[in-house]
């Protein structure tokens, strides 16, 4: 378990914070994660890595002179938001192009293609290569469904050492997307992981069994047997990474080059891989494989979790070279750095403007009237946020309540500090979005953002909105979430409420009903649609596999925002 | 707790093994140990050290270009034997003289001194420094009492890099003993750890409490409190070390420049650390300390023990500029090391000579019953096991059963391949000895090396003995074990069953008794005195911390050697 914190909300941030103070020679603090505090002599393509977390050295241990340029940091096993990804990105970026890699998750892949439609626009040219190593999360015939481990390490790797060659974007993209073809990993847990501020760790495994293919999350695994001995652990792995279906396309087994990389998921100890990895390398060997440069220590961490990976890494010239290629990061450092070359950024991270855009006084009157409203939403929250946990529990994994706490107080922060400075409404909504975003992490914050920043548009940073402008902007808010989060009526999300939501608000306020009167019918048919949640199969994401657990209870981003938007309703009638 | 090994007796050998395996690049096996696998152009002082397994990386993990020259390798939590810690010396020699170094136990001591005193006999110069980092062992003015922890890595850091410059065993030990004068650490434990196979963990500490100064090995902590906040635990860490009994000789806080080193002991994880960390670098700010190069990770662990621990080091001009110099080992890797001036040792570790000396008939014939009597130690040490750990237990760390079964089950194995190949008496006895010794590790292992070499000078490897010779034999081992233990009678040790033994045997045989008569009296006064030190207090090392309840219980050497000796009276007269 997790001993160490002080107010577990601030841990991902002051985890951060403690990590760039102990290695400010690779990196800075930047806006959502950390980015090389060097910079070489000539401009590469910056390769950007990020996810929750909870897994280091995965991500920020791995950013440093010949592997990545920045890495993303999301709050504790939830995706950095697309804010954040963003910001990294910029600050990473030397006009040569990004690429992003990053594990493969919904999560991550919903904030990070979103901050890469927004540098695309920008005219920033990004390529992203998922990384899907884990063998036990989908079959070989859907790799692209797989989720990434461990295995993350050698895309990284090979995909830094192209960039500081010099390589151009398509060939970083292909050296990347061919290091994860030719990467397999598979994983073994013995417990679980409580995370900070947690009365129950985030998932079990019975007392002396192993899981075998569990997740870096708790992800389910297929398997469950008793601990093995180190030399059958070691033939288990090997057995099912050498399986034919897991040879990588145009690769003989014998003869071929492999790097395995026996990673400890926390609180597995160097001493205990070391025996596993005796018997892995006698097994490689019999099977006519040759090793190079083998690594066994801990590389994708999920807290102190008692397990343990491997991954083999499939050389071919082009990969072997890039991967004994010199890298210098606080996590992994090999060969030689040519350290004369670097220069090390002075500039800070471009701070984002503080500047406000102009507000009329109309504007910033309904700003502060939008910021009391956020407060009553963030007190509606922090009254709901056990039973909003107890719902997710069922279905996912537990943390809507928590992150919707975070993210309501962080954007009801924002808002109050904006309304005295006289801000106009649709500032105050983009940042207080951004803010519930970042500080949420996960799917349901980004909605929130995309939610709060939409209707900001529509009302604008002049004047005083009409019932029609808000209904209008609530309704390409709606839209804007289903196209975001790619999620539809009936899939049991959030969507199952807002579209209800949004539509009879429309329909009452095109009737002549009063914004308040509007708001409270349309809050009614949120509710009536969030309970009906329960009669729904869940459609997306991780809730798939627990379908069966899950019938007969309510979504809870439908929950919670039936519970906002009627307590808007019983505000704005006060 | 630790799950994956195969034989829980074999952990430590396979450990060595995997370790090796995975990092030649760096090091190869030697007997005891490891050391480099490659060698500079020009030779250096060799820095040699090692302790017991356990505490990964110390201290194979510390071996390479930059760092240590050799590592000495004990079973779990056990010193080295001296014979280990000698024949990984003479692998690590260059011919410039050997700079031992390890933190402060009484084992470690004692076995390395051993190896030392055997080294100088053949004229290789040696020097030791043993690191005394630990605040909490002893007080202020008893620094040289003190144990060592994570501090280990300052002192060999900066020595290793001073050889590495060239520079001569003089000033090699005068860098580490000033870098050792240089650092102090205290650590905190909130959980213990459960070695290979054991039922129980080594040591306990509340839930929801942490233990204030426990050691590495679940040496006795001086305090215990509620679990504190990350901040808290930084504030406890930093006002200790920066107490003014702790700051070092002609040091001025302010403005003075230290390395941090923040060390979790196996499975507090690098986020918690950073969250402390970040605490740590404001209160060091504060007190107007520069921080240089600070560590932050796993330096010296105990297993998955969760703990954490604070070393600072007060740097000088020339401390600063060796810790900063480039290193290349498994586990710590900093700056560029200039391989190209590196050869790997492609000569194999000079193989021990398997040629046995020439022995007579009648000597294979003594050797041959010898092994006989081995055997039968073997057997009688296997059936007791579980009663000498539980004895072990009440004043000691419990391993005497295991590591007595260890040892004799070498021995047995090692004399019984001896007498198949007819060698001598003396030959199968030094042999079996070393076999004992390397393998039970810790003080008694090497006693009872002690005794079977020393005896076996007596026999020789021609001729049949009589009892006198015997008998002489047995009174020059108990002589040597005092020496070499530094023990009396009445210390509550081994010595307390030996003298009174050998005192019996050489009077009974004086009086014309036959060698099984004298030696079934000799047992007879060694089982009276094993029972007797369950009246004396503990004298002797780590049981001294537990004196009172160790009070009414006999002493687990003095116990087993009663009933070995006992046993082979028995079997003499058959």
């Amino acid at each position: 378990m997790t001993r160490l914190w002080n107010d577990p909300a601030d841990f991902a941030d002051e985890m951060v914070d403690g990590f760039v103070r102990a290695h400010g020679r690779w990196v800075r603090k930047v806006t959502g994660g950390v980015a090389r505090s060097t910079q070489s002599a000539d401009p590469t393509v910056s390769l950007v890595i990020g996810g929750g977390s909870g897994h280091y050295p995965a991500f920020a241990g791995l950013v440093g002179p010949g592997l990545a340029h920045g890495a993303a940091m999301g709050n504790l096993f939830a995706s950095p938001s697309a804010h954040q990804v963003e910001s990294v990105a910029r600050a990473a970026d030397q006009g040569r192009g990004i690429l992003f890699s990053y594990g493969n998750y919904a999560g991550d892949v919903l904030h990070f293609n979103a901050a890469q439609d927004a540098l695309r626009e920008a005219g920033i040219d990004c390529r992203t290569v998922t990384v899907t190593d884990d063998i036990f999360s989908a079959k070989p015939n859907e790799r692209e469904k797989r989720r990434g481990i461990a295995g993350d390490l050698t895309v990284f790797k090979t995909a830094g050492a192209a960039a500081a060659s010099g390589f151009p974007l398509d060939d970083v993209e292909r050296i990347a997307r061919t290091a994860n073809d030719r990467t397999r990993s598979m994983g073994v847990a013995f417990t679980g992981c409580t995370l900070p501020g947690a009365d129950e760790p985030l998932f079990t495994v019975p007392e002396g069994r192993m899981a075998i293919g569990l997740g870096i999350h708790g992800e389910p695994g297929i398997d469950e047997t008793d601990i093995p001995t180190a030399n059958e652990l070691a033939e288990l792995f090997v057995s099912r990474l050498l399986d034919d279906a897991e040879i990588p396309e145009n690769v003989t087994v014998d003869g071929a080059r492999v790097v395995p990389i026996l990673n400890g998921l926390g609180s597995v100890k160097s001493e205990e891989l070391f025996v596993v990895y005796a018997r892995i390398a006698e097994l490689l060997d019999e099977r006519g494989l040759t090793v190079v440069d083998p690594q066994v220590g801990e590389f994708c961490t999920s807290f102190d979790m008692a397990g343990a990976s491997l991954t083999l890494f499939w050389l071919d010239d082009e990969l072997e070279q890039l991967w004994s290629a010199p890298a210098d990061t606080p996590a992994y450092r090999t060969g030689n750095v040519d350290s004369t070359a670097l220069t090390t950024v002075t500039t800070e991270d471009a701070a984002e403007s503080d500047e406000l855009p102009d507000a009329d006084e109309a504007s910033a009157d309904v700003a502060a009237r939008i910021a009391e409203l956020l407060a009553v939403v963030r007190d509606v929250v922090d009254e709901n946020v056990a039973e909003l946990g107890r719902i997710d529990a069922i279905a996912g994994d537990g943390d809507h309540g928590i992150g919707m706490q975070r993210g309501t107080v962080a954007a009801a922060g924002t808002a109050a500090s904006l309304a005295e400075k006289r801000a106009g409404a649709a500032s105050l909504l983009a940042r207080s979005g951004d803010a519930w975003s970042d500080r949420a992490g996960g799917t349901s914050g980004a909605l929130w953002g995309v939610i709060l920043r939409t209707i900001g548009d529509h009302l604008g940073d002049a004047g005083r909105p009409d019932a029609a402008t808000i209904s209008a902007g609530v309704s390409h808010a709606a839209r804007a979430v289903m196209d975001y989060g790619k999620a539809a009526v009936g899939d049991k999300t959030m969507v199952d409420a807002l579209v209800p939501f949004a539509e009879e608000l429309h329909r009452a306020v095109d009737a002549g009903s009063t914004l308040t009167e509007a708001w409270t019918d349309a809050a009614r048919a949120a509710t009536e649609a969030a309970e009906a949640t329960a009669d729904l199969l869940p459609a997306m994401g991780r809730a798939r596999s627990h379908g069966e657990k899950a019938l007969g209870v309510r979504d809870p981003g439908a929950v919670s925002f039936a519970l906002i938007t009627t307590r808007i309703a019983a505000e704005l009638g006060r």
